[in-house]
């Protein structure tokens, strides 16, 4: 499938995968302790309650952000104990939110899974999200650091902010790309750079090197995002953990459609509100929608722009300790880029 | 309308409200800063989070767990600033619940007007519900009182969990009383104890003063929610701020349905099975319902337990400073026992 990209890669997917696993090896004492906690505290008479969170919790999840939290707490040479409740409660906002998303969204899958709203009902989620989300302020509270609290309970607000924002911006075809990257801002960079953010916030490193961490996680996220945007439209089965054209089918306006529309002719415009506003698509519709996005380089603008942006996340690691956490950091970065080719 | 009460008082309804009114006006320049403070919070670029937060404050609640923060925080002496910030905290709380509850709840009115979830949506409700959480948090943290964030952060998780006990509860007539009073001392019970708790934390007052108004706040609850119970099968219309039988038509199981239940003949049960567990009601139903609840004199004990708890809420607040403040915490308990009669 010729996506419109200059010179497409195809690199070994065993090699790209390596760096989030070489992570996880690295901190892997740090994130036993992490899971350990995740199940203690997701725990609760009302059984509904840990059977919900479980399978989301065990449904294949990366365990990105919290990785991204004990990283960036041991490059700063932390050596307490605060980063594993850190590492569980942004991990818990993350199930949260993902809980939340999928009842607005109507999603019926999630990690290739049935989502948890199709197993237990909308009702169901929307509590159990609220429940993590008391237990991720709960965990923040018994670190005593108001700095951390500060941050974490902004950066849920911010979340909330950018869902909103995007429930209102669904179904609209005059969608910006200002706009749009202000949802992935929120919706997602926000908690990328939250977690990154604490680490040198608990081992009480200077202003410097706190936002140095926030701007890797903040430009990290948004480079995660565009890529997974791509994937959606560009990528292999396999790589995806969800199935190809999720985003397409549920109207999820992304970059490249919004991009594909402000280029495309008055006819393709229509092609994309016909599919996008009131998704009501036939047999064809998903690939000819790749075709446009082709035709405009919208798949190639949006895996550059992710470049642009990881180039960012990379910058801001230079001015903190080399050693082998920011490294693996660094890794990381072109893991996530790399996925697009 | 006989309701089974022995001796049925009915009470100058002027008269009963005049305790609200009178801790209202008691702690009014207080309250003008916490209505400034809301709507100052729950502003956003994204007008739909001030437009349906909005719609929720203004549409006449009578700020009852507000005003019991700031006169457990006067009561004790106190004469900083936090007091506003945290009421305005606990306000959040419950209209964020309140807006999952009516999506959980399917309902469509609240408080006579048609209910947020019906005016914008649930998808809507639910993230604007998140952000409130989020705000409320925000508005702890500023306080920098790290006791009040883990009573308020532990809070918020146990009325997460009421919730999801009542919704596998719900449409079970197997509902014990004791299954019922502890959703209750979940769902509403805990948030009166914290708010009027931390009145007396920001105050610096000793542990056996915080347990006082944390006693006063949890029976005071539980007194509520049962007066609540028993006015929907026999209050006035006007008294409720609701349709009369709203808790019959949704189904939802409350103590006097619990008691008529248990105390039924197999048919009497069969009639509640038919109407409770997947409600499709005829017309009559109400009526029989309320005949069966005055049989089996539940609404009788439903308001007898009430006054027992409310009974438990004066007791507690008799360790504290003997002032107006009391007087009117007093005056409030009696004018929500009244209601009942």
């Amino acid at each position: 499938m010729d996506i419109g990209l200059a010179t497409p890669l195809q690199k070994d997917l065993h090699q790209s995968t390596s760096a989030i696993d070489s992570l996880t090896l690295l901190v892997s004492d740090d994130l036993a302790r992490v899971n350990d906690l995740i199940i203690k505290r997701m725990d609760s008479a009302v059984s509904m309650i840990p059977d919900i969170a479980g399978y989301l919790i065990h449904s294949g999840g990366k365990r990105l952000r919290p990785l991204i939290t004990l990283a960036a707490a041991r490059l700063c040479g932390y050596h307490g104990k605060d980063h594993i409740k850190l590492a569980a409660s942004v991990e818990f906002i993350h199930t949260a939110t993902l809980l939340h998303d999928d009842v607005v969204d109507e999603s019926a899958l999630r990690r290739g899974h049935d989502s948890a709203n199709v197993v237990w009902g909308n009702q169901a989620s929307v509590l159990v999200g609220d429940y993590l989300f008391s237990r991720s302020f709960s965990l923040m509270v018994e670190t005593g650091n108001l700095k951390v609290l500060d941050i974490l309970s902004r950066t849920s607000s911010i979340i909330a902010e950018g869902e909103v924002l995007q429930l209102v911006s669904s179904a609209d075809m005059k969608t910006s790309k200002k706009t749009y990257m202000e949802i992935v801002m929120c919706k997602t960079a926000a908690l990328f750079s939250a977690a990154a953010r604490v680490g040198a916030v608990i081992a009480d490193r200077p202003s410097h090197e706190e936002e140095a961490l926030d701007a890797f996680g903040r430009n990290f996220g948004i480079a995660f995002q565009l890529v997974d945007d791509a994937l959606d439209y560009a990528g292999l089965q396999e790589q995806l953990g969800k199935t190809l054209g999720d985003d397409f089918r549920e109207g999820k306006i992304t970059l490249p459609v919004v991009l594909a529309y402000a280029r495309g002719t008055d006819e393709e415009r229509a092609f994309w509100r016909r599919t996008m506003e009131k998704p009501a698509q036939q047999e064809n519709d998903f690939s000819q929608a790749v075709e446009l996005l082709a035709l405009h380089r919208s798949i190639k603008d949006t895996v550059d722009l992710a470049q642009d942006y990881a180039q960012k996340a990379r910058d801001a690691l230079m001015v903190l300790p080399n050693n082998c956490y920011r490294r693996s950091l660094d890794d990381l970065i072109a893991f996530c880029v790399d996925r697009a080719y």
